[in-house]
């Protein structure tokens, strides 16, 4: 069984963490890629290409300005701005792990509802298997936020691998991630 | 990253055919476990260890039989014997193909509701993955059969994934495999 065959092209939909702070990725996205690392790729690093796609949702991105004044066409620039800003370091987070672990990857951000863009990249990106992280929440928080791992384990054109995030690791309100 | 640590343990739940001929593993679970070998564990077979769990659906078993004349209790063991038989060929075939790559493996049987007991099964087994294959079918499809792998996504204690039967394999009715 040599690995001489093209490396297996791993999707990772990551995410920011809801939680107040500075950027960084989502309980739920970390652990599905240290999963990911630790139970796929293992020794191997040469054998895995990893592609991280960020979806900035338009309105959901705004939410935290409910306080701020727009006015005038600069101040939607500079929010649209910062919220590139916050994607970039999101994206380096994890194209620096992989850096360093010698695992070859690339990094990019859509906008839009994140279950239909991760679908539709998947179909136009082709990758082996997509990884998503999931919060596992119970059915009775499912119907109020919706899952878009449910989603994309139906919808997407690929393997899909679902990783729950552990319940030791969950904030005091499970709907935060 | 040296790959000392414990070898990732995938479970696989597996089944049969539904199309007649001598028992051989379904389309979808085929499927799954060629896609895990050339996928996930590439080169690197020392780095997994394969638990292939097959359920046996009583009731199901028993169907090819509408036609059989049940005159003893001698009748009904050779039935389960047989059942048993077919699980075991069905084990072999896989347990072969480990043995022929030098990936470790362990095969069991066990009866009941499949989705029920590969749940349960997670649950005391504890591997690091769980693979099911599906059939892919529409939403239309799926209100009549339910879906093992949904139901596993859900409740599985372990990261999942699903990998579909390929467009291509599909038999004329969707709903064999």
């Amino acid at each position: 069984m040599a690995d001489s065959s093209a490396p297996t092209r791993v999707m990772m939909a990551v995410n920011e963490s809801s939680l107040k702070g500075y950027p960084h990725p989502s309980i739920s996205c970390r652990t599905a890629f240290d999963w990911t690392l630790s139970k796929l790729v293992r020794s191997n690093p040469s054998g895995f290409h990893f592609l991280f796609l960020h979806v900035q949702v338009p309105d959901e991105d705004g939410f935290d300005d409910m306080d701020s004044i727009y006015a005038s066409p600069a101040d939607f620039h500079q929010m649209k701005q910062r919220d590139k800003i916050r994607g970039l370091h999101l994206l380096e987070y994890f194209v620096n792990q992989c850096h360093q672990l010698g695992i070859k990857c690339e990094a990019w951000i859509r906008h839009g509802d994140p279950k239909e863009v991760i679908c539709s990249e998947v179909k136009r990106v082709q990758p082996d298997l997509l990884v998503v992280g999931s919060r596992g929440l119970g059915p009775f928080q499912r119907v109020f936020v919706g899952t878009v791992s449910e989603f994309c384990v139906k919808h997407a054109e690929c393997p899909v691998i679902t990783i729950k995030r552990k319940a030791t690791e969950a904030p005091q309100d499970p709907i935060d991630d």
